[in-house]
């Protein structure tokens, strides 16, 4: 869509352990960060990969996110845990409260973990994959800045709140839905805004709640407070569902901040980024035989598959088989950068004297 | 919208407890049929409610519902179980697995129940607030017919696969979202061709994938699977974000059909309905004190309802909020049912020689 660059992942993963280092990350956030966000560039998912970067390093630099910090559990039974993040690195909070839910699971057939006061931590769908990895069905939502207008509203109080389901099968891509609960997320927006493109109308709406296709203007809006922001999934009014998309921002702002005690997406990014997620694992064998229910997801997801195309398109894709497509390319010829974001990076390169 | 009859809740209840006796209800299960259905209306979501009783009553006289039937558990752990609904009366199956889910979370903080070869149980919002009287976060989701065509596809192989959650909170009324994954519900487009009005664009597609507003076109479609169906929450394309209502459906397919493995929506109604579904029961105490959670899931509520509106709304409305207050005052001052509908319930009544 946009001019891309491509790079290999060893040296790009390389960088970015030596600046997030350089600016106080321990290794083992780096890496935690560094894998979560090459996973969504590999993706073509260029919202949430190294285009982040500026920002985590803004965001530590100004102390909204705190590398010292460590994740505490608050709360435990042996299905659930409540988990205070500290203001950490969100990508590796986000690793030891998921690598919980999962342990739980493992151990009683089910893991539920939450925690409040934690960082952006990258695509969904990562932590829904690891889950799905131990074949349990996987499941992460989080909030998010403010930036979702209600429908029939027009203030952002909600966030984008990502929702990301993994479920193990035998079919030949890992079945996982990540989808922001708004028609788009902001790094949509961004990447336009980089690129200094319109947005379609039924995005977003300006500060008077008007559908608008500038998605600078929307931003800024955004950043200013100054009212509109981005649509529900459904768009503006409860005509085509709106209201169904506001609904399921809402639920993952419940299961979010609501079960940890944190800031709503209304309360997020002030001192710090406060922001709140929510895991689940749920092991598959707790509904019979393993191999019986990948067999039968693998049918299921196979007729679908095989759903007669309409005019113009040869192919129906199941969730996560073009990024896991985009993924393997990745690996093989390199992770592909639009170029805004390549130049910003090269900036990063000079100003922590690195190469790239 | 259209023009409407009130009729109270108690003769309405007591004509469909007749009605289903008489064509082979024992009296547990026509009272699940009559609850459910009512709760339907009193809500103000006409698709599922009474209307739904001359096809209930379809079924039963052709066997794709069988009133004698009981649910039988396959298998279960003590955060699971897996049943066979053997065909039986949806809402008593739905009652029955639903409450084992509830059961087992009480028990062991979580519950997870999911059933096959069960019929059509209604709205899904009603089981999930059954599940959140116990002050436990209620999760239901149910495949349907095939009425959604996936993103690009011509054909219609998904259900509109409802998706509800309800969370126990000090909010005015009970939180709770329950939505078809599609843009609108099969109900929905029978409540526009029963009332002889034409339907939105964006809702649905013709049997060669156009769009159209010709509600009776659709369903006919459907009916002699000649292509076409309802749209995918999100539209047609991915540029509004068709796939997320798609994969949002295909997740709930696996949830239900997968996880139990039953039919998926396009091996439905068949012989019989084979309708799957998936219940899940969380208690809210796994997170701490359930008082300080409770109250913080009002302020979040409060919060996003005290959202300034956009001109020419006074009010945001939180999930149910509508729906419960339509229940108050249907409870008070009777139930709506629009024309058509009742004419059908007087059809019925003279059929079964009752009063209406």
């Amino acid at each position: 869509m946009f001019e891309q660059k491509r790079i290999s992942r060893e040296p790009l993963y390389d960088f970015l352990m030596k600046v997030l280092q350089k600016v106080g990350c321990k290794e083992f956030q780096a890496s935690a960060v560094a894998d979560v966000c090459l996973e969504a560039d590999m993706r073509g998912i260029s919202s949430h990969g190294v285009a982040r970067l500026p920002r985590y390093i803004d965001h530590i630099q100004k102390g909204l996110i705190q590398p010292e910090a460590e994740p505490e559990i608050l709360f435990q039974t042996g299905v659930s845990a409540v988990y205070d993040g500290h203001h950490g690195v969100g990508q590796y909070v986000a690793k030891i409260v998921c690598e919980k839910a999962a342990q739980m699971a493992q151990k009683n057939g089910v893991g539920i973990s939450v925690v409040r006061n934690s960082n952006h931590y990258g695509i969904a769908g990562y932590w829904a994959e690891q889950i799905m990895k131990n074949e349990m069905i996987g499941m992460s939502t989080s909030n998010t800045a403010p930036l979702v207008v209600p429908t029939f509203g027009s203030q952002a109080v909600l966030g984008t709140n990502p929702i990301s389901v993994a479920i193990p099968s035998y079919y030949s891509s890992p079945i996982m839905l990540d989808m922001s609960t708004s028609v788009v997320s902001r790094g949509k927006l961004e990447v336009f805004s980089r690129n200094k493109k319109p947005i379609p109308h039924g995005w977003a709406v300006d500060a008077n709640g008007k559908s608008t296709d500038d998605p600078t203007e929307v931003l800024d809006n955004l950043k200013e407070q100054r009212g509109g922001g981005i649509v529900p999934l459904g768009g503006e009014t409860t005509t085509h569902g709106g209201h169904k998309g506001f609904g399921l921002s809402f639920i993952a702002e419940l299961l979010t901040a609501g079960l940890s005690l944190g800031a709503s997406s209304l309360h997020t990014y002030k001192e710090h980024g406060n922001i709140s997620h929510f895991f689940m694992a749920i092991r598959l064998d707790l509904f019979g035989d393993s191999n019986a229910l990948l067999e039968h997801m693998h049918q299921i997801a196979l007729e679908v598959k095989q759903t007669k195309p309409c005019e113009g398109h040869s192919e129906i894709y199941i969730h996560n088989e073009l990024e896991y497509r985009s993924r393997e390319d990745a690996l093989k010829n390199g992770i592909k950068l639009d170029i805004p974001t390549y130049i910003e990076l090269k900036k990063i390169a000079d100003q922590f004297v690195l190469n790239l």
